[in-house]
């Protein structure tokens, strides 16, 4: 561990902190004037804590934010973000002015932070996110790198309302994450009014403490108070810490300190200026000159940067093999992380339903038990992702919709997620509906920038498993429950935005597009039909998104313009949607089958055909279609 | 308040309840065996809970699981669901044999509850629920009706890993339920291995003391101990209870007990015989006769049924009046609110936002201050619904996202809330991605039964107000941050299910669909076509879901097939999807201009422009499809 810093700080030191301290208030007020909108308010009352940090407590090489032996920062409060960007350009980063395009388009100072910024890791801004991003950098750092790198994360009071934020706080101690201290700046004031427990310290003292947290309460303008929390965190062996900082909301702006009614309201010119001459009178000058502690770097170990081995060729025969797509992404990812130890996998609770034990059981030490806790599981695989690795996040599609918001973060970050949804569609049966996923497919495309695949046997959730994890940016991988028969051979080609024709002849009345458990069923269909003497082309669509326009333009003026769709998912914003989105200059006439109710408990088979989406059903629909 | 039960139980009552949690083990064992599937290790060890929870403390009409002075009682670990459907068949509403249908699709007896069996008010199934559903029904009876009902909630240890436990557990205190008493049946043991905390009874403790709870630990097998327990509830005031009962997974089935690796497993027809017969040793059948413990009746207010009141026109001006729609939807709450006593709304601490604040001065009794934990606003909202009251929960769109797995429940279990997202799309403009709502309706149609309405400016965002608390079941309303005009008549009618045609000629070259502010975008765009001589129809969408097909046929047909979907929205799941799929069959040519990237902080207009969705490229777009 680095050495800890002992001493007691100098009068010089504090004098140069509270200096910052009020320089960054200046500057948070300033650039949100410019702006003409933003959170001076929330910016004044973590000045000290934020000036302590940067300017004290954190060892970082200013002039390289992505060092990664860095102590990371993460702003929970995102809306804090003037302060962010003022401390960073006070380190020296970039020039003060640049402060004043804060919210412009073309300026990546945004209204919240992304990690369009260099020293941003997560984009914050929905609360509670933050603490489970540091959560995942926290446990990258002491059991994956064992490095000396500390977390921190700095959160408002009002946040700690977000369950989110228990989550992160249960693993934090279950893991004994010692690196990792949280900063609550408990200004009492949220957005309309006060929080529940305003300036009571002891509730929330109490509630971290209960959660295993050393947790420390104090003045948090005291920048004197605020170090030797910091140094105590420092100390602390086994356990996080927290600092419950009683602060004031608008510390420092005459008229607005510890007023309600001020929240996310930036000073007119006349008010700024008047708040900056005030604040300004308690800048002596006499401080120390502030020098960075920079990180060490030695105890370190640097995160690896490629895989160290071979990942196999899918073992599975086509005609042979039945194999649910859960088991084969279980297995394929156990191989994965064997051939490349960037490879981490969370899972909540569900890694004998998943098939993570897998992984587990092959790479114990990269396998971390998240428990029932789904927004601090993607969450944390957010943060570490920030920090070189790769992380598999997984349990059944359905309950990825509890994490949806840090979905939605990730996206707008481009984090290097990796989500895998088993247990997709009616297809699960008699756990019924709750436990279905029928909606993932319309969460995850909804989001323009994550890759989206739906493989259908065990070869290419083989193949998609890695694909994932070679692609750069957010992948949701959709898996199923039962059993299926193997249809590719293991040298076949898959391709992110590409699809596999598995029928097709030169007088294909119409194309059937699907995949999952319905390509078994068209499969059927295609069989039946073909008897009747009607010959159905039959696309795998293996790739949501990106999807393979081409491709199905190709097909489909094969066929006429005639398309079906067939999915174990609801209608809205699944595989037919994709497609019909694909092809809306086609002039198709297409028909969708999904599920277009609210499901029942029932058995796999029945619950196909119940619902209209069985290999009956794609007859009937063909024959319809066929017609039209 | 009901008389306490103050007399010690009598060994009678003792063993009669002994003998019913026996009964109950052997019920989860036979109905799951018969099943072939379940969770029977999961109800044993809730077995004395259930039977003192069901025979001796709650109060309730085993004739009539919907009579509202009924004690109300919540399964959140919902797959304990054969226990639930045991308690109720022993308590005399149906034939014991019915439960050897547990899981098949022609009963009701799911693998998880929902609200189509009448003693279930919310799906469970989605760990972490209903203790959020529970504080809503908590609500309702101390705060609206002021009744002497209280409100039982189960969880699984497991479970409380979930954050969402953890908002309940905050707004529990702040609210000071006393009528809400939770217990946790500590069985150590998950899904996939032993949960955090195991047997650490002091952990879980501290936890809910320190959320400011009454928190009590007892041997969950010792029916004495719980009845004490229950009696403490009943006696605490101004602040809830949990029960924290340590169990055995498993209790009572040979083999199994407190053992990892049963979970979710039904045992097969000889070890279920066996198990079985070994639980029947300890049933002595000399216990008392139980009788039910009726509710009083006598102090509860009835829920109002109707509305009391008249809902006013809308007071807006066409073409003089700019208004934000989240603003008309407000002002339209607030008279709602004064007109019907069954309204109730949530807010996230953005009351000041949303204009939920207009309630809350119009009808402060009837307006509960959520602060920023939106899981627990929805979940509340779903509790409180099945209790007779119609709540508007609302938030920021993209906020809604961070409870999309409790609207998924809410859908599933035909919720009757109203959830209002404001703030959608790039139009907030500098606040930037985090904070814009652009997956809202694809969340929203994804789910087949949610009634989805866009409205576009402050008319018809007041009638949608009404129709949505008119509609039976869940409904999801759109607005935007800034001014828009208005553009209807106060006596202009509006329609779930039907669109609006703004502009039409008798020879339009494309019809554009579009709502909310894009509107405005189009109409604009308009004025230019026609200035070049092009006509064009203007559409309304007004209800994406359900979609006015035949309107929207009609349309497309008087242009020629061509359709030009615009929106603030990404592109996938939202307004361009739903119109191409309502005219899958109608052989269109269509393009959707929607934000395809993750847009960047900016001025609105900026980013309706630079995101591809300002009447500038809705006329470049409608020139290129006149074309094709």
């Amino acid at each position: 561990m680095a050495a800890i810093q002992t001493t007691t700080p100098s009068q010089d030191v504090i004098s140069m902190l509270q200096d910052k301290a009020n320089q960054l208030r200046i500057d948070s007020i300033e650039s949100t004037t410019a702006a003409g909108s933003g959170h001076p308010t929330t910016c004044a009352s973590c000045a000290e804590i934020m000036s302590a940090l940067f300017f004290s407590v954190m060892r970082y090489d200013p002039k390289n934010p992505r060092n990664p032996h860095n102590d990371a920062f993460v702003l929970s409060k995102g809306h804090a973000a003037p302060i962010l960007y003022a401390a960073w350009s006070e380190a020296g980063l970039f020039p003060r002015q640049e402060l004043l395009n804060l919210r412009k388009f073309d300026s990546d100072l945004e209204g919240h932070p992304t990690p369009r910024l260099p020293f941003v890791d997560v984009a914050t801004g929905s609360l509670g996110q933050g603490a489970c991003a540091a959560v995942g950098i926290a446990l990258n750092a002491k059991y994956l790198d064992k490095s000396d790198q500390r977390v921190y994360v700095l959160l408002g009071d009002g946040e700690t309302a977000e369950g989110s934020v228990w989550e992160a706080a249960h693993a934090g101690s279950y893991y004994k994450l010692d690196n990792l201290c949280a900063t609550v700046d408990v200004n009492r004031l949220g957005q309309s009014q006060p929080t529940m427990d305003q300036h009571n310290m002891e509730a929330h003292r109490a509630r971290w403490a209960a959660f295993g947290w050393n947790a420390i309460v104090v003045d948090g303008h005291d920048v004197h108070a605020l170090l030797d929390a910091y140094r105590q965190a420092e100390e602390t062996r086994d356990k996080p810490t927290v600092v419950l900082a009683r602060t004031l909301k608008g510390k420092g702006i005459p008229g607005e300190e510890d007023k309600n009614g001020f929240h996310g309201k930036a000073l007119d010119k006349k008010d700024a200026e008047a708040a900056v001459a005030s604040i300004r009178k308690s800048i002596h000058g006499n401080g120390a000159k502030w020098s960075p502690r920079m990180p060490s770097g030695g105890a370190s170990t640097q995160t690896p940067s490629q895989p160290t081995g071979q990942f196999p060729a899918p073992p599975y025969t086509p005609g042979k093999d039945e194999v649910p797509t859960r088991r084969a992404f279980g297995t394929a990812l156990a191989e994965l992380g064997k051939a490349d130890p960037r490879i981490v996998v969370f899972d909540g609770d569900v890694e004998n339903s998943t098939y993570t034990e897998d992984f587990q059981k092959a790479c114990p030490d990269r396998f971390f038990e998240m428990f029932i806790a789904e927004q601090n599981m993607v969450g944390a695989a957010m943060g570490i992702s920030a920090h070189g690795r790769i992380p598999f996040a997984s349990t059944f599609a359905c309950f990825i919709s509890r994490a949806y918001d840090f979905v939605r973060m990730a996206a707008i970050g481009d984090n290097n997620i990796k989500l895998v949804g088993t247990h997709a569609g009616v297809s699960i049966g008699e756990d019924g509906p709750s436990q279905m996923g029928l909606e993932d497919l319309a969460m995850m495309t909804a989001q323009p920038d994550i890759t989206v695949l739906y493989p259908s046997d065990a070869t290419s959730t083989w193949i998609a498993t890695k694909l994932a994890a070679e692609i750069k940016g957010p992948v949701y991988i959709r898996t199923g429950r039962p059993k299926n028969p193997v249809v590719y051979k293991a040298d076949e080609k898959f391709e992110v935005g590409r699809s596999k024709t598995l029928r097709q002849s030169d007088s294909d009345r119409l194309v059937i597009v699907t995949a999952g458990v319905t390509l078994f069923e068209a499969l059927k269909a295609y069989d039946q039909l073909k008897s009747e003497g009607m010959n159905v082309r039959v696309v795998d669509l293996f790739s949501v998104q990106p999807i393979d326009r081409d491709g199905l333009i190709a097909a489909a003026r094969a066929a006429s313009g005639r398309v079906l769709t067939v999915e174990d998912h609801y209608a809205h914003g699944g595989v037919g949607d994709a497609v019909l989105s694909a092809l809306s200059d086609q002039r198709l006439v297409a028909e969708k089958l999904a599920v277009r109710r609210i499901p029942h408990s029932g058995t796999p088979d029945e619950l196909l055909e119940k619902y209209g989406i069985s290999a009956d059903h794609i007859v009937e629909a063909a024959r319809r279609l066929a017609k039209s």
